[in-house]
């Protein structure tokens, strides 16, 4: 193998060593200095010059050559989010990056457009991160799985609500959020109850478990009440559907898996005569601001993680300690916004 | 320099090395085919036992080693997306990165949550990108695009309505969005014509241009019109303050900048009893779902890119051929969607 070079052929691109020669230090002091490597004793003064001299020169270390010559990266990939998840998983991907980045390591976004589970694992590989961070809408196989550990990463860890085997999981128990509208609408007294589910790829993940949480719910409250599901597309069309055939289901209720469902269906249910809430309690998730703006104002399922440890503070374990229980389970805490619509 | 190794110590990833090994090949084979490099004659029973090998042995090849080899890399930076700038936004960035990727392009998104505009730029340098696209609402200067082209950066390319120094920019013209909106409202009979402007951060690049496009159109008309820009936060207090305010303010119809907005202040318009659209008119912009939810339905401005070239084609050709025009201006397409509400 040939004799690797920091600095691209036939650019002009400064490198440590042009740094080394105007601070009038050795390319190992530079090294030290500018990846504030404590283990060796720097002066001040020699520190301040070689980081001016690198300021002058606009310097700046090169991650790829650090990486191989420390034999590891500090590069965690989250793959780009285009999830229909909604605004908790923004919130905590958010969060996930800024702690990361506060652990000093580099965070990066990988598109996976187009690719199936296993092209996407080994495009991953490729960057040789340390960890990868896969959100719960692409199907991780345990060969992608594989390919990411075997290529260096010391920890894969799968979001959403759904374990992949061969991986570490953060599983956010959606459950509750189906189990806390409903114990909402029943103390209303409603008893026929519809959860909408909906059609769109990659949200049965996340609307199956409230559905078993809305079901769970009606069991545990002993009240002679049914669930029923509802399939729904996020169109007009599919929405009068529903709505006409809304009388004939007996329903006086329905969870509407989210604020952006129920505005739809909410609307249908107008439309086609159907009094909000006097003849159908509408509960939503997510509390967006749409829902205040309807009339009835929308009532909504609010949720949080409910964790002590941050996310980027377990990654940063699994990293240092590979290996450990490959699942943790961190539980939403859900809360109901009462408004108008129930 | 010390001898850069592609194995990380240590560990027990599969090197190019093992590949050679289980193929009967040398390095130096395993690195032409898994490279598609074809300026070398290897036979295709060889080919294909190097690949059984690398498939077999889990191996991928090493981005970082690659590019450090070939002196240059072929990642493309695309800073992470938390961009308020709406579904057009949205698909072009999808669009890009589909492009990039079938041109062989790595594409990586770096998140900039919480740097300044200088630090994300050393930051993103720190990645040895080919090329940068950086998103309208980070401020790149001058230093920071000079940064990353020091660092090897073929072409730094900002994306949206202003240009930035030093940088090539793809800079959409968001004013024929206000002039479409305006041109559609004076068809109208309206003559006292608000625009929203939104007071949220990184909105008021595109708002100004629309704004600007509004006034123009007015212009050109040679209606007896005008145009009063309506300061608007996203929050229901600030839209029921402009509510009732409405009467003193002489308008009978709003371009609402977005269909967010404009549900926003539709809906307090409505509260405040005011007619839509038979005392005020009014539309927004991006064409949502929600518009055609809303009661009366929401008028819209739809956009799309007008143009011939691919923006991916377009970077490909900065990378191959650096230099030349530092701007090129993409033409917004801007159609009306009438409804009930204008």
């Amino acid at each position: 193998m040939s004799q690797l070079s920091e600095q691209p052929a036939g650019t002009s691109v400064p490198t440590s060593a042009d740094v080394a020669r105007l601070a009038g230090v050795s390319r190992a002091t530079v090294s030290y200095v500018l990846n504030d490597n404590t283990s060796v004793r720097i002066s001040e003064p020699t520190r301040r010059r070689v980081r001016e001299a690198a300021a002058d020169l606009g310097y700046v270390p090169h991650a790829a050559a650090r990486s191989l010559r420390a034999g590891h990266t500090r590069m965690v990939l989250l793959p780009a989010a285009r999830s229909p998840a909604g605004p908790l998983y923004q919130r905590f991907l958010t969060g996930l990056e800024t702690g990361l980045r506060r652990l000093d390591y580099t965070v990066v976004q990988y598109g996976s457009a187009g690719m199936d589970a296993d092209e996407a694992a080994r495009a991953w590989a490729e960057l040789r991160p340390v960890a990868v961070v896969s959100p719960g809408n692409i199907a991780l196989t345990p060969y992608g799985t594989g390919v990411l550990t075997r290529s260096g990463a010391k920890a894969v860890i799968t979001l959403g609500p759904q374990p992949v085997e061969g991986a570490h999981a953060l599983v956010v128990d959606q459950r509750e959020v189906g189990g806390a509208a409903v114990r909402h609408l029943l103390s209303r007294g409603r008893r026929g109850i519809g959860v909408v589910m909906p059609q769109e790829p990659g949200l049965a993940p996340f609307a199956e478990p409230r559905l078993a949480g809305a079901v769970r719910a009606v069991e545990e409250s002993g009240a002679d009440a049914r669930v029923r599901p509802l399939p729904l597309r996020y169109e007009e069309e599919s929405a009068a559907d529903l709505a006409a055939r809304w009388r004939t289901l007996g329903l006086d209720a329905v969870f509407a898996y989210d604020d952006e469902y129920a505005m739809l269906l909410m609307r249908a249910l107008q439309d086609a005569g159907i009094g909000v809430p006097a003849e159908t309690a509408v509960i939503g998730a997510d509390d967006l601001m749409l829902g205040r703006l309807l009339r009835p104002r929308l009532s909504s399922v609010t949720m949080e993680l409910a964790t002590a440890q941050s996310p980027a503070e377990m990654i940063d374990r699994l990293v240092q300690s590979p290996g450990g229980a490959p699942e943790r389970h961190y539980p939403l805490r859900a809360t109901v916004v009462a408004r108008e619509s129930s």
